[in-house]
């Protein structure tokens, strides 16, 4: 069967073994996937990240980064055929999403990020039976695609103790950000302002439902606490207090990812703010601890998600609570997978593309 | 009046102007003054300070770091009489403490760091007769100018939402990792693990209730982790957490306020770690923001009480909760604090040094 396949850190398209599902798995034709931010950045730099998985601790199953390997974790597929021992709850032809996971040869394999099963840049997958979840009826299979993506933003709200009245700052609205502020409007949290430098972002940002929309080219988001009934000191917070007022914890939701913004947002961000870093910076990053500790920051590094997140995302999506039609910028097959690549490096050009392997 | 003055970035005693108090004020002799880390550092690095506290958005009071300064904010003192307006709830002769701030000329001073009065390594001060509390019959004159830098440790703990049955790891035992193991203890939390280098310290450690005292040079104090009931990885916690077992978020209290610590923690600490910043690192710092997020660390950087973390403090040192009486290695005159700046800097010299102005 057909995948794009990164070989020498350059995305090719080749054939590749084709997959029999085993034990507990079900093999899958690969409907659509969506392209990663992590993709992009993998394409070059997969042995930096890989080292730095390692140093933290994550899974080490033996994967090569300088071996073959078939990205795409972000996917909405058809069950083509079951393995042995399957329970068959869902039959072939059922469309499925799934957490990225297979679990394969006694151990867990991260698709996309595997050299022994491809992901969803391939014709067809093996996922695993029992971690399938079944596409509900009637939606669309673009918007199920976005299933992965979208529970990141779950979970980074899932950990930033929202309180009812919590006013909250979304900087950055790439695929991270506008997966946030959709999260944050499906349980009904606001006022959320979004920032942004792309005319693009912000435009999906506003469909998504952010309350307040900027560009941070012409106005600094920051500029807006005291408007909501943040102050920005400790000092005249403490006088707010003891007025008898409440003040919630300001909460800024990092998604940009490049080094300096945690610094930026330590400096900017209201004293006692809750910073969500769920923008990955791969890059050594510089921050200056005293100011952090005189306005008694916290910043709280997000990553994934739990099974439970991906299941309400997907139900939201399903129930339109979530509405992502307008964010697919961009369809390709196979073959448009590394040009795709390459327009995603403008934030214009772009939200989302998917890859359709079989068509 | 006597004091010891910062000029010119050294120490000299000398005479300084005799204080009169004003409307809500009491004048005070100084019974005992601590000497703190930020005391040592302020000696060359004020300005410095003072500029990162400003673009932290700190009070600015028109502080001039390079004029005249009498350090001194970790006071016991002697009410000698009242200024105009005064309820003398508290008669002359009584013997108080009182968050290290004074309204005064329509604003806030900063005990020792103000330019318009004197902190505890003078004679006398200026005090706010609402802000003080009484030191309970019986409490030693030294054991309450305690309060203060142990305050900072209660409300580290306060910040770092502890769960009956949290394990965690004090890294430094320092003044302010001595004063976070005492209010862990206060509280009735364990098992709490500290750490450091110096045998000194160890031993403070350790009398002051530490569970688990470990020198680093012999053994990783993350070592233990596991035996403790926390796995380090976040695959074998969920893995736990999937058998049925519950898993409280381990903490780690950052006491040593150098830089390189906070990612050598993020590096070293279990999966999921909340690491309570409470070392003060006045240089920049380097983390790798993406290790941090794969373990989806939890930052809280901690400064200062409030007013009921400090009266906490005085109440279990009255009540022998909390007990000192070993801590204090040195005590010197006015004359003698310049000498005692220099020797504070060896670990192994001192726990802590006590200034008694007044002989």
């Amino acid at each position: 069967m057909r995948a794009v396949i990164r070989r020498d850190k350059r995305l090719v398209c080749d054939e590749i073994a084709e997959l029999t599902p085993g034990e507990g798995q079900v093999l899958v034709k690969t409907l659509a996937c969506g392209i990663c931010g992590s993709d992009l950045h993998s394409l070059h730099h997969m042995e930096h990240m890989i080292d730095l998985s390692r140093r933290a601790g994550g899974l080490d199953n033996g994967f090569n980064p300088s071996a073959d390997t078939v990205f795409g974790h972000e996917f909405c597929a058809e069950i083509l055929d079951h393995g042995p021992g399957a329970t068959k709850a869902l039959k072939a032809g059922a469309r499925v999403v799934s957490v990225p996971v297979t679990l394969h040869g006694g151990g867990m394999e991260m698709l996309g990020f595997s050299n022994r099963l491809p992901g969803g840049f391939a014709e067809r997958m093996l996922l695993t039976e029992a971690m399938l979840l079944e596409v509900p009826n009637g939606l669309p299979t673009d918007a199920a695609a976005m299933t992965e993506p979208f529970a990141v933003g779950a979970h980074a709200v899932a950990k930033a103790r929202l309180e009812p009245k919590s006013v909250s700052l979304v900087v950055g609205c790439g695929p991270v950000g506008l997966a946030v502020i959709a999260a944050l409007k499906a349980l009904g949290h606001g006022p959320a302002t979004a920032a942004d430098f792309s005319p693009r972002r912000r435009a999906a940002a506003e469909r998504l439902g952010a309350d307040i929309v900027i560009d941070p080219a012409k106005e600094s988001p920051h500029d807006r606490w005291e408007g909501l009934g943040v102050p920005k000191s400790r000092a005249a917070q403490s006088m707010m207090r003891m007025m008898g007022n409440a003040i919630t914890q300001p909460v800024v939701f990092e998604c940009v990812g490049s080094p300096g913004v945690v610094q930026a947002l330590i400096e900017a961000a209201p004293a006692g703010s809750h910073i969500v870093v769920a923008g990955v910076c791969m890059e050594t990053d510089r921050i200056e601890p005293s100011i952090a500790i005189t306005k008694e920051i916290e910043l709280t590094f997000v990553f994934g998600y739990t099974p439970e997140e991906f299941a309400l995302t997907l139900r939201q999506l399903s129930e339109g609570i979530i509405d992502v039609s307008h964010l697919v910028t961009g369809k390709v097959g196979l073959d448009g997978v590394a040009d795709a690549f390459v327009a995603l490096g403008d934030p214009e050009a772009h939200v989302k593309v998917l890859v359709t392997p079989n068509g």
